[in-house]
């Protein structure tokens, strides 16, 4: 029986990793539930789950939530923390959205948890630190991410110095096909509707954008601890093959299966072994065709500024990560169009002088400073 | 350094082991070869290679080989199971074509020798015997074909009780869209004509009327422990993915690369380690699709009674794979027509009476009684 912590519960991950432990209850105790702003749900999940703690970070809301029967509440990044290092913790699932995900990633390495990532941000942001931290503290991250759980699984027990590439696939998202005219137009309503995964509303706009793989790059190269060279990025619509990795002799591996968040969340959770729960089986003869395109950087320069960033390295990533959550909630909000997300997030990373292997104050001064900057520049150019 | 015996190096996979050995002077020394009539490849490759010993196993043709220098000329049976148990010989490539296979098989295991395994026959005629030598000696064998060397790299490290299923990829060889009766009237020719890759005339018939698929099935059986009921195929035209695993959790593990049977002769010939030798990369986005087809049973018996086989077990393998091996030779002779093949061989395993855990003797002489029984079958009927 594993204690399980999740940051996020409330969240796309965060309800398939609860219906994946309700499967299997022999196995996980919940024990820490943690969600932003909505309190019914997290109120209906620690009525049926019991933890001993939840947590509502935005906390004008956490007033709201009253009292929930033996359970503990938290609020803030504080009580993210708390969640983090409860001794009796063994995997923390953080599956949070945004730069919101760092404090409680650093805590649950100090305190050598098993941990299930599933926030991309975080990495992204401060993925120098976060690895010196995970090497001294001997941590152990497990990808949540398709693509990176894909690697992940293909790199068990192989010899990183023979991998030659990795190549992460892309759906492309749903303007794949779209000419550079048409994607002047979308709405926010054509954004949100991903041609094959179902997920939260920021990752469904980074996907539209193709930011989503760039931040995916460089998540990879943290995780991974690969070169920005070893890494490519190919279009495959049909999100059946999650990603692929090359070795030095020329063979491939992929891992495939039906485009299935649950897959991913269930080998986190249970590595490293698997299970057997109810997850459809692949026929790979009712696909029938797999394709695999090259991606065109000139029609998503989302991805292009991403992986500029992650080469710049210092502080460049998180300016760019909050250059890019800013933009998205804008556009979200019906305040910008769609290809004007590029478009600030470049005016914002040529605007940045970076810092070189800056300290964890850094990174989030310039989290938090270029917030404010991005939004200044809309509402300049907007009201 | 590593002595390295290749039994078949005249072949196609005789002759590109040589040309991966070429390209790894310090790793492998040559200590051995051998042909079964082709004496003038023999002979130059014994001229280059200088190894201590070559053998050729047609005794008659052996004669006219006359004096190689520096190197010792072994024939027959005998000299290939001396080649095999040579005290220096560290790796045996086992390239034979047919059963013929079986003999050098065994003394390779009871020596404890490294096998890299190409010939298939051997595994299928005698394959419970094999196994429980490979146990008693804790022999290694790496499989050569596409497909199982495909299947092994993917369960390297991994939890055997973890595979679901095992899926086999076919290219559905040259006549996959052929009605039926344009199967009837297929050449020589046409049937040498394989779609993606160049092999033997022997394999490259059987795959054309798919035994070949059913011989890997048992040779999966057998090498990897899998029951029949575990084991899939389905067609995938473009050789591009070599085979599957699933595992019980639904992921699903595929081995791609270029068709270019270096690769799983290098990773024998290397295994553990993967070496960096000039295979053309595999550029996904250029090859576009990979289609994936259901299997038409109808249309190929020959593997439909390959499977029957296995399925029985006992001697009816051996006895299957004689009544193809015929076949293939009154086909290649133009004594039979394509359609026949698997008439003779079906007309075969009716007569045959199974004899159950059969010793080695039980299984030669099965072999050698129905390679008798189908040729004169076939020249009663043709004569």
């Amino acid at each position: 029986m594993k204690n399980i912590v999740i940051l996020g519960s409330t969240g796309s991950i965060g309800k398939s990793a609860l219906e994946i432990i309700d499967r299997m209850p022999e196995k996980f105790r919940v024990i820490g539930l943690s969600a932003n702003e909505d309190i019914i749900t997290l109120k209906k999940q620690a009525l049926k789950y019991k933890p001993e703690y939840i947590c509502i970070t935005n906390e004008t809301i956490a007033k709201k939530i009253g009292i929930v029967k033996n359970t503990k509440i938290l609020t803030g990044y504080e009580g993210l923390i708390k969640l983090c290092t409860l001794k009796q913790a063994d995997i923390i699932l953080i599956a949070v959205v945004g730069s919101i995900g760092l404090f409680p990633l650093l805590y649950a390495i100090k305190k050598r948890k098993k941990i299930a990532l599933a926030n991309k941000e975080a990495l992204i942001i401060a993925g120098e630190i976060i690895n010196k931290e995970k090497n001294k503290y001997n941590a152990r991250i497990i990808p949540v991410d398709s693509e990176h759980s894909a690697i992940f699984q293909i790199l068990q027990n192989k010899d990183i110095n023979s991998v030659k590439r990795i190549i992460l696939t892309a759906s492309g998202g749903p303007f794949r096909n779209f000419s550079k005219t048409e994607l002047n137009n979308i709405t926010v309503k054509q954004a949100l509707n991903h041609p094959t995964w179902k997920m939260g509303k920021k990752i469904t706009i980074d996907s539209s954008t193709l930011m989503n793989k760039g931040l995916e790059v460089l998540e990879a190269h943290f995780l991974f601890n690969i070169p920005y060279e070893k890494i490519e990025v190919v279009i495959h619509p049909q999100s059946i093959v999650h990603s692929m990795v090359e070795f030095i002799d020329g063979a491939v591996f992929a891992q495939l299966s039906l485009p299935d968040m649950r897959l991913p969340i269930m080998y986190a959770l249970t590595y490293p072994e698997r299970e057997n729960i109810i997850i459809k089986q692949l026929d790979i003869t009712k696909t029938r065709h797999l394709e695999f395109q090259k991606l065109n950087l000139k029609k998503f320069p989302a991805f292009y500024l991403a992986l500029k960033a992650g080469k710049i390295g210092g502080t460049m990533p998180a300016c760019m990560n909050a250059a890019n959550e800013i933009a998205v909630k804008n556009f979200l909000n019906g305040k910008i169009k769609f290809n004007e997300i590029p478009y600030y997030i470049k005016k914002t990373m040529d605007n940045h002088k970076t810092i070189f292997n800056p300290g964890i104050s850094e990174i989030i001064q310039i989290d938090i400073l270029t917030r404010e900057y991005v939004q200044k520049l809309i509402d300049m150019d907007k009201n």
